[in-house]
C-alpha cells in the first residue's frame, strides 16, 4: 500500500516535528536493537545511559535514575505507578491541575487511582492554594506541569513542590514538551530548583529525536526499584520499564539529537520559536482575535467555528483546546513563512465565512 | 557518542531480528508521523488500518478491532485491562499457564489484578484440566500461549477457549512470537479456530517489522471502547491505546513488512527456521546434550554453567529459561552457517571446560 509521510509545512498543532538529521540517521542504524535486553544489545544500552546523563544535565540532576520511555504518556504513567506503589494509602489520590495532559486520566484508569483535578488560576496555571487545599492523607502524588499542552503555561513548581514536601507526598513535573525550552528561560522547573521526585521530558518533541523517545527521570533508584519486575530468560534479571522490547531507534536518535543540539541549537530553536510566537500573537491581535499571551512558544486564540473549519479544509493541521481556542505550537518545523501563509489563509477564510 | 548497532551474526536468544529491507525503508520515511493523532497524520493512520486488515487475514478475523502497539507487553496488558474493566468481579483474576511471558506479571502489577499461574504439563504446555480447576467466579480472563517464549510450545487453544467460554470469562491468545510461524502449521490457534476475544501478534518479531510494532487485535469494538479515554485538543475525540504519541515508523514498517512477505516469504522463513531448529536439535543430541524437542523453531537444551559462560564470553548472545536451559530462537537472521559456528564454539568450550 502506498502512503506519503505527513509534510510538516501545514502542521500547526502537533507537538511532534521533523527529527534532527543526525537523529534520523542514528535511528535508521538502530532499528533492530532492543534496549529492553541490554545483555544482548549492549551498545544501545550504553547509548541509553548517555541519554540519561544528558537529560540529567538538562534537568539539573547528576546521575538520574530513569530510562527512555515510549513517550510522555508512559513516563507520566510510571510516575503515578511509583507513587501508587510507594504510598501507605490503600486508596491513593493524585492531585493535579485541570491543565494536566490527558495521560494522567489514562494513568488513573489503568492504575486504578483517583485523579483529583484542581481548577487553575485565571491565567491557566496551577493555583498553589487550591492544590494545598486538595491534598489529604490519601494523596500519593502532586503533579505540576512545566509547559502545558493546551496553553504552554509553566506552573509554580517550587511552590507546588513545597506543598508536596509539606504533605509528605511525592512530586512529579511534566515537562514533556517544555523541557527543551525551559533551560533558556528564567523559570524554576527542574530537579535543581525544587524537591522534584520524578520528571517527564520528551526528546521526541522539542528535542527533535525520532518517535518513540520519551524521557522518564527519577531522583533516586528506589523509584525504579518500585517499578521493577523479574525477567526470566533475559540475562538481565529485572525490568522497570512499562514496555518490554523497546526502540533502539528512539534511544540512538535521542542520543544523536542531544549531542548535536545541546545547548546551542536548542537555545537557537527556543529563541526562534519565541519570536515566531510573539509575531503570531501580535498579528492575530491586530486582526481583532482574542489571544492568550504566550509564555512558552504556544499561541492559543479564539477562532469562530466557521473560520476554523475553513482553515482545516484548506489543509492546515489545527486543533483546539478543551475550551475551544485554536492552538499553534511553534515547533522547530514552524517557520515565519508558514505563519505568514497561515495568516493569509485566515484572512481569506474570514472573508469567505463573512466573519 | 559513538556506538555500533548489534551485529546479528551471534545473536541466538533474541526474539528481535533484522527488519525486512522494505520495512526499514518505510520506517525511515515515517519517523516523524504520529498514528496517535490520525487527524493530523492521516496517511500513517490509513497504513495502520491496512496493517490491522493484514493481521486479521493472518489470524482468521475479518475487520478486527485493535491497533499497532508498542510491543507484545502493551498488547498483553491491554487484553488484561479490557478484561479487568469488563468483568463483574471486584477482585479480578487472570488464569494463565506458568509458561506465559513475564509481561502478564507486569500487567498484574500495573493493573492491580491477581495473576493465578497454573503449572504446565510435562511437555511445557498449558494443562486444560488444571486451568479448568483454577477458574472461578472472579476469573476475568483465561490466557493461552501460541508459541511460548521459553520453549516455543503451543497451548491447546480450542480447549482453553472452551473452558473460558464455559466459565463466561474472556479468552486471550498470546501469539506475539508464534503468529508468523503458526499459519504454516496444523495448529489451531486463532480467531478462526476458537472463540478468542483478544490476540497478540507482533510484526516486530518474526514479522520482520522494525521496533516498535506490536499487534493488539480484538474480535469486537466493545473491547476497544472499554479502553478508550477522552482526548481534548486532538481532533479525534478518544484514544484506546496505552501510549499517546506512537511510532509512525513502526506502523509504516509493519505495513511494508506484511506487504512484502505475506504469505510466501513468511512461509519460506518458517520452513527454513524449522529445518534449522531440527538440525540444531539433532546435532546437540549427537553430542549428548538433553534437548527439548522443538515444536515451533526454538531449541532449548541443557548446558553446563561453565560451558554456557564460555560461550557467552566468546560473544554469543545466549540466554536461559527460568529453569536453566539454554535457548536458541531460530529467527530470520539465524542461518545454518551461524548454527555450525555455534556448534564449533560449543565443542571448543566443552573441551576447554573439561565438560
Amino acid at each position: 500500500m502506498d502512503a506519503t509521510p505527513q509534510a510538516f509545512d501545514r502542521v500547526l498543532s502537533s507537538m511532534c516535528t521533523r527529527p534532527h538529521p543526525a537523529a534520523a540517521r542514528a535511528a535508521q542504524r538502530f532499528l533492530a536493537d532492543n534496549p529492553g535486553d541490554p545483555a544482548t544489545y549492549p551498545d544501545v544500552a550504553a547509548l541509553e545511559e548517555h541519554v540519561l546523563d544528558a537529560l540529567g544535565t538538562v534537568t539539573g540532576l547528576a546521575d538520574p535514575a530513569g530510562y527512555v520511555a515510549g513517550g510522555g504518556t508512559e513516563a507520566n504513567m510510571q510516575a503515578v505507578r511509583a507513587a501508587r506503589d510507594l504510598t501507605a494509602s490503600d486508596d491513593p489520590v493524585v492531585v493535579a491541575p485541570t491543565s494536566v495532559h490527558f495521560s494522567f486520566q489514562k494513568a488513573a484508569d489503568v492504575l486504578d487511582v483517583n485523579l483529583r483535578l484542581v481548577p487553575t488560576d485565571d491565567d491557566y496555571r496551577a493555583d498553589p492554594d487550591a492544590v494545598a487545599a486538595a491534598v489529604d492523607d490519601d494523596t500519593a502524588l502532586v503533579v505540576g506541569v512545566a509547559g502545558t499542552t493546551e496553553f504552554g503555561r509553566v506552573d509554580p513548581i517550587p511552590e507546588l513542590a513545597a506543598i508536596a514536601r509539606e504533605a509528605g507526598t511525592r512530586f512529579h513535573v511534566d515537562a514533556a514538551w517544555g523541557g527543551f525550552h525551559l533551560p533558556f528561560t528564567d523559570h524554576a522547573w527542574h530537579f535543581g530548583h525544587a524537591p522534584v521526585d520524578t520528571l517527564t521530558i520528551d526528546p521526541h518533541k522539542v528535542g527533535r529525536a525520532p518517535i518513540p523517545a520519551g524521557g522518564f527521570l527519577a531522583r533516586d533508584d528506589a523509584t525504579l526499584d518500585a517499578l521493577a519486575v523479574e525477567t526470566p530468560y533475559l540475562e538481565t534479571t529485572s525490568q522497570a520499564t512499562l514496555a518490554g522490547t523497546r526502540s533502539g531507534a528512539g534511544v540512538a536518535g535521542a542520543a544523536a539529537a542531544l549531542d548535536a543540539q545541546w545547548p546551542d541549537e536548542y537555545r537557537e530553536n527556543h529563541e526562534r520559536a519565541t519570536a515566531n510566537a510573539t509575531y503570531l500573537a501580535e498579528n492575530l491581535r491586530d486582526r481583532g482575535y482574542d489571544v492568550v499571551t504566550p509564555e512558552l512558544p504556544l499561541v492559543a486564540f479564539d477562532l469562530p467555528e466557521a473560520t476554523f473549519d475553513a482553515v482545516r479544509a484548506d489543509g492546515w493541521r489545527l486543533s483546539r483546546t478543551g475550551s475551544g481556542e485554536a492552538r499553534v505550537v511553534c515547533m522547530p518545523h514552524v517557520t515565519r513563512a508558514m505563519l505568514e501563509a497561515f495568516l493569509d489563509t485566515l484572512d481569506t477564510a474570514r472573508v469567505g465565512t463573512r466573519e
